[in-house]
C-alpha cells in the first residue's frame, strides 16, 4: 500500500463515523472555499467550450487499437493548457503535469481515448437541445474534456494542489484493448513509481464510485484434430464435440454470488464445410471476479475442463488420423483488486458527491482502476457529469444541460482537489 | 420402377449367372461390331480434340451457383456437335438431344458443370507430360468434354442408338448445389416423364460403378437467447451451451455399420463480443446413409435432440429475459436410393468395364445419379476414363495418356452403347 500525500499521510480514524466526519469536513471547507467556488464559476462561463471539445474529440475516430489521431489532438490540447512535460508514450498515452507545491507525490486524473466502435463508424454529432448523440460520447469522450476544464479552472481561480496532477489520456480501456494504457504506465512507464493516487474519470454519472476493480480471465480456446471426409471418415474424433463437452464444463462451474463471480462461452466458431469433420475450432471465454483468488480457482478448474474435455473425446472416438488437441491462448488478464472502503480517497469521493445531493453508490466494475486496485494504488472511478446513456451502442447520448453537468463536475472536481490538497 | 428399353425389356433372367451371362454376351457383341471399333478408332484419333476441349472447359470458372459462362460455352459446343433440340433450362442446365432410331425411350448421358471451387480461384491448366493440374479437370471437367467426344465417334461411327441419347451439362452438383440441377431435370424439367435409363459420368476412375446414392440430410440449427452482459446478466440462458448439448446428443446417436450412416457436426459460430451471453449461435450438421429409412430416422432423433437441449438448457439457467429457441433450417436434402444390382443397366456397366480389364467394383456415393435412384430410374455413375487425383483440393490433376484414357473411354461407351442399344 503506498503512502498519501498530505492529509491522506493522516492516521486512519479510529472509528468509521470519525472518518466520514473528517472526509465530509475536508470536503466542506473544498465547497466552501472562494477559490473552489471561482473554479467553478470558470466551468460555468467555460461550458460552452468544454461542449465544443466533447464534440470536437468525439469527431475523431479511436477504435480499439487506434487513436492515434485523437491522442495527437488532445496532446496538442494539453499542450495549450499550459501543463508540463506533455509528452507521448510508447503506447500512446499522452499526458501532462500540472506542477503542485512541490511535496513530490503525483495524482494522476485520467480518461480513456478509445472507444468500443471499429474504423469506419460514423462518429458525427447530432444534437437535439441539449442533449449529444454519438458513438463513444459519453464512454469516455466527454471526460477527456471535462479534465481539460477542470485545468482551466483551477488555472483561473488561482489553485495551487498540493501534489502534482498528471492528466493522462489513455489507450486500450475498451475490450480486446485490455487496460493495456494503463497497464503499460504502471508496469513500464517511467511514471509508475510516483503515483499516488489513481482517479479514472469515466462515463457521465458521478453518483456511481467504482471502488472495486472485476478480476477478468479471457482466453480463447483452439480445438485441432485430423478432420476428414463427414462420410468416408466417420468415427474419428471431432474438435467440435471436445469444445462441446468443455464448454457445458464451464457452463457448471461453481460461481458464488459473494464475492461475485460469473463464466461465459462468448464467441465461437470453426469447420470449413458441411461435410467435413472440422480441423478446428474454437470459442471464447470470460472469466470473471470480484476477488482475485476466485478468479484464479475458476480459471485453473476451466483450463483443467479443457484439457478434460479433449481426454474424453479422444477416449471417445478414433485418434488413428491423429487426437483432438488443445491450444490455449489467453486474449484477455485484467486483475481484480479494490480499493478498501475505509481508504480516504473512497471516503473523499463519497463525501463529495453526498455533499452535491447526490446518493453516492460504491461499485465494482472493469475499468482503467483496475490495473492500480490490483497494485495497492488508492484508486477511484469518478464521473464526469451530466446524464447519459446507450454506452457501447450506435445511439449512446450525452445531457450536457448546464445545471446538472456542473453539478457533476463540482462534485468530481472537489474529489480530485480534497485528494491533492489545496496549497495554501 | 419404369421400364427400360430395349433389350432392358427383356425379362429378368432367372439366375444371376443368366444375368452376368447376358450383359456378358451383350458387351462382347458391342465389342466385336466393327462400327464400334470405328467409333473407338475416332475417339483415338481425335484424343488432342478431346484433351482441348477439357482445357477450355476447365479454363472456364464453374464455381457453386455461378456456372453461367461455362453452361454458355457448353450449349455452344453442343450445338456444334449437331444435336437437337439445344437448350437451357430454368435452372441453368443445358442439353441436347441425339435421336435413336424412334423407340421414344431416352437415355440421359449427364456431366455436371460446377466445380467446388470458389469465384477467384486460379482454373489455369499446368501441362506436365500427359498430366494436367486444375481445380475441376477431373471432377467433372474431363467428362464434359469426353462426352462431346462421344457424340462425334458415334457420328463418324455412324451408330445410330435405339433409344434417344440426352447430353445433358448440370448445374448444381457439389456441396450446397444439393443436386439442384438434376433434381430439377426431373422434378421439374420437361423431359422429367421420358428417361428411361440415366449416367452421369462423373470423374475418370471407370472401375468404381456407383449403383447406390448415399442419402444426406443436413441442416443449419440456430439458437438464439436473450443474450447479455457476461457479468452483468451472469444466469441468463446461453444458447452456447444448448447448442453444446445438441452437439454431443448427436454425436452419441446410434450410426450402423450397414446400411453404413454417419452423422457429423461441421461447421459452427456465433457469439459477437467476448463480454457477452451470444444472442445467437448455430451450427452446420451433415446425416448420412445408404438407406432411406435409417436417415428417416437419425434425421427425426437428432431433431427430437435438438429441442430437447435447448428445454435443456431453458431448465439449467433463467429465462427471466427469455428463453432459448430453436431454428431448424435445412441446408441439403439428397435422396437415398439405389440401382439394384440385378437392374440390367449394372450388369451391363459391370461386364463392360470387366471386358476392358478392370475389376469393377460397386459402390455407394453421392452423385447426380441419386435422384433418379430416388424416383426407381435405373442410374449409374461411369467414368471418363484415364487417371485422376486429389479432387476437390488446388492440386487436383488427371492423366490424359491415351493408351489408359481409351480403355476408358471405350469401356464407358461400350456401357452407354449397350443400355441404349444399336440400331440395325
Amino acid at each position: 500500500m503506498r503512502s498519501m500525500p498530505g492529509r491522506l499521510d493522516a492516521p486512519r480514524p479510529p472509528r468509521e463515523e470519525a472518518g466520514m466526519n473528517s472526509a465530509t469536513d475536508t470536503v466542506a471547507a473544498i465547497l466552501a472555499d472562494p477559490r473552489f467556488k471561482a473554479a467553478v464559476a470558470t466551468l460555468e462561463r467555460e461550458h460552452d467550450r468544454t461542449v465544443e471539445d466533447i464534440i470536437r474529440l468525439t469527431e475523431i475516430p479511436a477504435p480499439p487499437f487506434k487513436e492515434e489521431r485523437r491522442a495527437a489532438a488532445y496532446l496538442d490540447m494539453l499542450r495549450a493548457h499550459g501543463l508540463e512535460e506533455v509528452e507521448q508514450d510508447a503506447v500512446g498515452n499522452v499526458m501532462g503535469r500540472r506542477r503542485g507545491s512541490g511535496n513530490g507525490s503525483t495524482v494522476v486524473v485520467a480518461a480513456h481515448l478509445d472507444t468500443v466502435f471499429p474504423e469506419g463508424t460514423d462518429v458525427r454529432v447530432r444534437r437535439e437541445g441539449t442533449k449529444l448523440f454519438a458513438p463513444g460520447v459519453g464512454d469516455d469522450t466527454r471526460s477527456l474534456a471535462v479534465n481539460l476544464a477542470f485545468v482551466r479552472a483551477l488555472d483561473a481561480a488561482g489553485i495551487r494542489t498540493r501534489a502534482d496532477l498528471l492528466i493522462l489520456g489513455d489507450v486500450g480501456e475498451e475490450g480486446l484493448g485490455d487496460l493495456r494504457g494503463v497497464r503499460h504506465f504502471f508496469t513500464e512507464g517511467r511514471h509508475r513509481d510516483q503515483v499516488d493516487a489513481f482517479f479514472t474519470v469515466d462515463s457521465p454519472e458521478v453518483d456511481r464510485i467504482v471502488t472495486g476493480g472485476i478480476g477478468s480471465k479471457r482466453y480463447r480456446i483452439g480445438f485441432h484434430g485430423p478432420g476428414g471426409h463427414s462420410f468416408a471418415a466417420f468415427g474419428l474424433v471431432n474438435p467440435a464435440y471436445a469444445m462441446a463437452r468443455a464448454a457445458l464444463a464451464l457452463a457448471g462451474l461453481a460461481a458464488p454470488e459473494a464475492p461475485r463471480t460469473t463464466h461465459c462461452v462468448s464467441v465461437l466458431g470453426g469447420g470449413t464445410s458441411v461435410n467435413a469433420i472440422p480441423n478446428a475450432v474454437w470459442m471464447e471465454v470470460d472469466l470473471r471476479s470480484q476477488s482475485a483468488e476466485e478468479l484464479a480457482r475458476l480459471e485453473a478448474e476451466f483450463l483443467r475442463a479443457v484439457e478434460a474435455a479433449a481426454a474424453e473425446e479422444n477416449a471417445a472416438r478414433s485418434t488413428r488420423e491423429g487426437p483432438v488437441t488443445v491450444e490455449v491462448a489467453p486474449i484477455g488478464d485484467r486483475p481484480a483488486g479494490h480499493t478498501p472502503v475505509e481508504a480516504p480517497i473512497v471516503q473523499l469521493a463519497t463525501a463529495a458527491v453526498a455533499a452535491h445531493g447526490y446518493t453516492p453508490r460504491q461499485e465494482y466494475s472493469s475499468t482503467d482502476a483496475n490495473i492500480p486496485m490490483s497494485l495497492g494504488i488508492p484508486a477511484v472511478k469518478i464521473g464526469s457529469g451530466g446524464r447519459g446513456g446507450r454506452a457501447h451502442s450506435l445511439e449512446e447520448w450525452i445531457d450536457v444541460e448546464p445545471g446538472e453537468s456542473l453539478r457533476g463536475m463540482s462534485a468530481s472536481l472537489a474529489t480530485i482537489l480534497a485528494v491533492a490538497g489545496i496549497a495554501d
